[in-house]
Order: structure tokens, then sequence, then C-alpha cells
């Protein structure tokens, strides 16, 4: 029987669910390529703790150039994540002519232009599928399930730890900073949750995603990303009147021949079952011009789940090492001659839905002022509550509009806020309505 | 630019939709294969009628020979569904060294694993995501997404002419027989919608599906069968009731060295995503030993949604034979010689959770007396409700059942059934709580 030589660089929770994945489901992994997969090296800075996965001493490296420069290695899988050596790694394995599997969303998201132009020169493959979503094959259903879609839109809850807190915060009542410290405890939030709760692990995800649904370079720089620290249980339960329930969303859309990509706290209507989708997991709805809505759910996270979908990878690769069809899929899908550039859409040129709450002072003519100002930037309201004293005097106005421009809702917030009946800074949540499976 | 050339056999609906997303879309697909795709020829019988798409003529043809002997042709499309001349057809074509794409189901779970062993054995491709839920990419996410996995069950709303006749009973309150004419007039059911409503198409899209889970020769005949024509409004109800709702699930798992296959009606907790899977929709739920759940949620039928399905796999297939990696996958994941023979446990000898609903005489001790005959075959009740009064005379004892062997359960509904306090046949509803995203 036929092999293929893996290296496997970061032995970390992921590097060890691949680990546990190659020994395990080795028998199956065989019965579907006809080959064998070799684990020939590992590579980490500590090969000494025990990650509760078999390993024999003598695949164990401190030095990551032992599988870059070992010509029998087919297949690099990278699970040290971040930007640097990772980067530095995976060029020099291409470079080598070795096919790389990769979880690395952050280093993809900022130059994945760069590392897939050179898989395409030096005619390997890479796999990313477990950069986004982790078990979820959002990204071989984009690539080979749509291919011959006109993809129209993506939504995605991406980032686990974030759905967590707010589904944790929406059942229980609780503040985003307590709900924070308990998934903190449970390990399903890091010490410096910075990367998840500011959203930017979701602009890193949606920015690949954009980039393979439209075939575009997109500057990560340009992802409009806000995060979930602001949101209180005030405006999750007012949600909840609404019919709407709040998730962090990554979306991103084609409008016209710009396109839209963007992460923030977005009221989704609670009969969409994205809606549904709480704790850890992740959801992604695709939107095809042929195939309409698509939505995937599953693990976002974790050793095994993630461990499998670069699994799903390694597979892949060998079967086009195995049957000579490598570079069969270009890296973005399209053909690197037709990435193009893509006009990005400031966020304040889109057009949304808005929930907007006010902590107004309690007397007659409020809402006929404030409406007043929205009504002059062109901003018309479907829905309005007011309800309960709120604390430090002021009374909660809530009001849902119709679509209306970003830059003219923020221009009547900072009018409103300017208000003497007006007391804190407005709370402002987009609303998404559109596809919907 | 090279060209694959494509014959299409079956111009109905289906076939319609293909034809759209290759002229509509036909710069996106160049733009990711590097290569045009040729529609050569379109066979059906007939070739007058106006489909809504622009085609020249001398393309179409009356005789599938045309394309199934002409070498030229690539790839053989086939969309006329049924079980002859289809199977004639394609077994013809993969004799003639040509790929297949297909969509049909009652072909593939008759006789997959003759035409999957034909594919084999002439060095060509065959591809299948269209046969089951529609656009749905979950052939490919089994096959390619979820490898290294050893699939443990799938669950799956895969008609969505049942889903909707179900979704409207239960949102509406309307009768099966009403719902199933509203149906028929706005042509989500046939003209004879038993191949849908009695679950034999359920049955078909889980063989398959089964067969690839597995890697086993499943056969059709023992797959347990039940359709929806004997649920009511008050089945719904009281289903509501529990915190449950019924959806049509197709059904297969892994139970020691056995597998069940089966559709029926299926109480699902409304806490699951896919009890909120409404109308036309189809959703299935994949759970692997190492990726958990996944669930795949979009439309389950219809022109283009299933065109796109079709066109992913002509685009699969396309670039194996431009990159030489044709067989790369085999037809059902596993290569043929591990495709296995595996015993399909009997619907006597599967152990679930059960809805039992009784019309009783409304008088003190009947429940004792149910409750006696039940414990004595070993069946622990978890829940009653009992409340209304019925028609004719008797009220509806209603309850859910702890785990039991189904062959205990029959054997207490026969004899309960004899009871003189017991009127009408008992109405039993199984009820899944396992896997669960």
């Amino acid at each position: 029987m036929k092999s293929i030589n893996l290296g496997l660089i970061g032995f970390g929770t992921v590097g060890a669910g691949v680990v546990k994945i190659l020994r395990q489901n080795e028998g199956i992994i065989e019965r579907k390529l006809g080959a064998k997969l070799n684990l020939k090296w590992i590579a980490d800075l500590d090969i000494e703790r025990d990650r509760g996965v078999k390993v024999e001493k003598n695949i164990l490296t401190k030095d990551a150039y032992v599988i870059l420069n070992d010509p029998s290695v087919d297949i690099v899988i990278e699970l040290i994540g971040g930007y640097e050596p990772a980067r530095t790694f995976i060029l020099h394995a291409l470079k080598n002519k070795k096919h790389v599997v990769t979880a690395n969303k952050a280093l993809l998201a900022k130059d994945g232009i760069e590392i897939f132009e050179t898989v395409s020169r030096n005619g390997v493959d890479i796999g990313f599928e477990a950069s986004v979503g982790g078990g979820i094959p959002i990204i071989r259903s984009i690539k080979e399930g749509f291919p011959a879609n006109n993809i129209q839109s993506i939504y995605g809850i991406v980032n686990g730890t974030c759905n967590y807190i707010l589904s944790k915060m929406s059942d229980e009542g609780k503040s985003f900073h307590e709900v924070l410290k308990e998934a903190q405890a449970l390990g399903f939030a890091e010490a410096n949750p910075n990367f998840d709760i500011d959203g930017i692990d979701s602009a890193h995800k949606i920015t690949i995603l954009a980039s393979l649904a439209f075939g575009a370079r997109v500057d990560l720089e340009k992802v409009y990303t806000e995060g979930i620290s602001m949101i209180t249980p005030i405006d999750i339960n007012f949600a909840r009147d609404f019919g709407y329930r709040i998730k962090l969303l990554a979306i991103t859309k084609r409008v016209g021949s710009e396109i839209e990509v963007r992460v923030h706290p977005t009221m989704v209507r609670e009969e969409n079952p994205i809606s549904r989708v709480n704790g850890v997991l992740n959801a992604i709805e695709v939107t095809g011009d042929m195939v309409g809505e698509n939505m995937l759910i599953g693990k976002g996270a974790g050793a095994l789940p993630t461990g499998s979908a670069v699994m799903s990878d390694v597979l892949e690769i060998s079967r086009n090492i195995l049957n000579g069809g490598v570079n069969r899929v270009s890296p973005l899908s399209f053909l690197p001659r037709y990435i193009e550039d893509v006009k990005i859409k400031s966020i304040r040129d889109i057009v949304s839905e808005y929930y907007i709450r006010f902590s107004v002072l309690d007397k007659p003519g409020v809402l006929s002022t404030i409406s007043g100002v929205l009504g002059n930037h062109s901003i018309s309201i479907a829905s309005v509550i007011q309800k309960g004293r709120g604390e430090k005097g002021g009374v909660p106005l809530v009001l849902m509009t119709h679509s209306a421009k970003e830059e003219d809702v923020q221009h009547a917030l900072s009018e409103i806020d300017k208000l003497d009946v007006v007391f804190d800074k407005s709370v402002l949540i987009r609303v998404e309505n559109g596809e919907r499976v």
C-alpha cells in the first residue's frame, strides 16, 4: 500500500486532535484512500508534555525545518496559528513543493493572497477548511458545493466564544462581564478574550469567506468590526419583545459592483433557524443565485471537530497526489488570474434596518422630537416600544427603523444624543431580515 | 480554452434548470474551471415545448443514443428519473467510458451497487449530489467533508412535500387531506403523491446516504418505511404540549455491528433546530465520531437548487478530466473492495422512546390498567397527558415512554387495543432525542 508522509507543525489542542484521528480512524481512512497516512514528524517547542495521544518519541522534533526540509514529507500541517513564524514556515513549505494544510485564519485573512499565489506558482495544493467554522465543511461547500452559483451573501455565527456568551446572557439574563468570567472559568473563553469578543476572529473568518465567495482580494483593514462587549440584557430583552435574537454575525454580501464585509452584533428574527443556534455552535448561511439559501450548523471549535476539518484537507490532497489531480481546484476557487480587487463598501454607506435604544426623560413630546430628527434624516420608524423605568432617571425608548442609510442614522443619532431630553449615548444594533433559509 | 462536452438526457424541470445555470453563470464557471462547458446535446421525447431557456434547435434530439454513442461527449447528465430507461442509459454511458451525473435516487437506491461497480470498472466518475437534498451539498459533505470520521448517524428531512404538509398542518391546524389538496394546487405535491407521502422517496434517499456513510450495501427492501397520511392535528397538538414537533425523518444509525435504516413520522424536540425547518426545506444532520453533529439546511427540490447540485458534479468531474484526477474519490467514498454487506436491524428490534395515544373510556382505573400492560412488557412511562373530550365517546390518553424495544411496544399495544375500555386503534409515533446540534 502506498503511503503519504505528513509533517505536523504545532502539537497543541488541534494538533493532538489530528493525531488522535489519524490513530483512531486509521482503518476508515485507508479503506477510503487506498493508501496509508504516515505521520512522519511532529514539531513543537514543547515535545515533553503528554497530550493524551500515543506518539513515538523519534518523530518529535523542536525544529520545524526538519519537516520543511525533509524531501519525503508530502504534506505539511501547520497548526501553530498566529502570524509568525507560521507565515515563514508555510511559504518555506510551499517553495519546497510541499502541500500545506492550515487552520490559520489570522494569517490567511492578512496574507492569504500572497500565500495562495505561492501555492499556484509552485503547483501544489493548500487546504484551509479548518480556518473557518471548525468541523463545518463551509470552505468546501463554497468551493465545490456551489461552484456554479453567483454567491450573493454569507451570514455567519463564526465565533463560538461570542455565541456562548450571547446565548448565556439571553437565557439567564446575566451581564456580559458576568458571563465572560464564567466562560473563562469553563474554558470557553481565553484569559485574554479580546480577539474573540471584539470580533477580530470573526473578521478574519469572514475575510476568508468573502475572498472565496467573490474571487476577491479583501483588505482585512477595511472590514468593519464591532464586538459584543457593549451588549446588555436590556437590549437582549427588547430584542425578544420585537421577536428577535442578538447574534454576533459576520456578514458579506454583493451590492451592485461592491461588496460589504462586516462583523457586528445583529438582530436576527426568531423564525430564522440561525437565531436558534446557541452555545459554542457555529452556523453559516450561504446564498447563491441558483441554490438559494443553505445553512450549515456545527461545532466551530475544539480539538476533534477542527481536527476533522484538517483531516478532510489531508485526505483531499492525498487523493490529488495519488491520482495526479493536484491543483484541480484553485485555492480561492476562481483561477488566480481572475482574482479581482473589489471595492468594499464603507459602513457609512450600507443600508440596513436598525434597532435603536434611547434613554430619555419621561415626559410628553419626547417621541415626537426624536422621530422628528429621524424623519429629517429620511429615517422612518417601523415600531416603537416604551416601557418600564430605566435606571439613572431615564426611561428606555426603543424603536426599529425601516431600511435606512447608516450615514443618515449616525448623523441623526449624534444630533439626538445632544438633546436635553436624552440621557446617555444611544444604542444602535443592526437588523438583518434579508435572506433566510 | 479547453472544453468539456456535455450531453443532457431529460429536458424536464431540473434539465431546464441546468441549462439556465450553464447559460447564466457561464462566466463564473469558466473563471473557476479554466475551460468551457459545452452543452452538445439535449435528448428528450418532447423537443418542441418551450422550457423558458434558449436552446439551439440543432442540439435537440429525441434519441438518447445520439448522446450515448457520441465519442466526443465527456459527461452524460441523466435527468429523466425513474427506473427504465434511465438504468440502461446510465450503464450504456459508463460502458462507453463516459462520466455520468444523475439525480436519480430511485435508481441508485435500487441498483446503486451495480452502477457504482460499473463506474469503477470503467475508470470513470459518477456524481449524484442532486439525488438527495436538492441543492444541499450533503453527498459531498459525507464523502469529502467528513472523510476521516466514523459516521454514527444521519437524520434527515429529505422530502419537501411531506415537510410542507406537516408544517402547514402544524401552523394552521388543518387535516392531512385538506393540506395535501392545497399542496397539489400549489404544485408542492404531485397529482399522484404516494411516492412522497408514503415515505418511499425518503427511503430511497436514506438508502443512498446509509450506503455512503457506512460503506455498506443497503437493501432498499429492508428499509422500514411509514408515511405521513395517518398524522392528525390531534397528535400535532399533543406533540406541542410535550415540547415536540412531528417531522417525517429518514434515519440511519450504527448500532453495534448492525445499522438502522428507517423512515417514519418522528417527534423531535422543539429546541432542536431541525424542528424549525419548515415548508419545502430539507435538513440533514450527520453525526461523526470526530466532528460531532453537523446540520445542513436548504432547498430540497426545484429546478435551480437541484440544478446547482447537478452542476457541482459536472464541475467536479470536469476538474478531474482536466487535471487527470478521475476516480480520485470512489462513488461510495470507501473503495469498492471494502463495501460490505451490513445487517439492517428489523424495526421490531430497534430501541426508541415512543409517543402513544389511546382513545379510552373516561372512567377511573383506565390509566392503571393500561400502564399495567405496558409495565408487563418492560415499558416505563415518562409522562402522561389526559385532556379534553375526544370524538366518538373516547377521551385521548397520551403518553411518552422511556426507551423501550419496539417489539415489546407492539405486543403491549395489540394487547391494549383489545381492552373493552379502549376505542379505536392506538396511535404510535417514534421519538428521537439522540444526537442534537
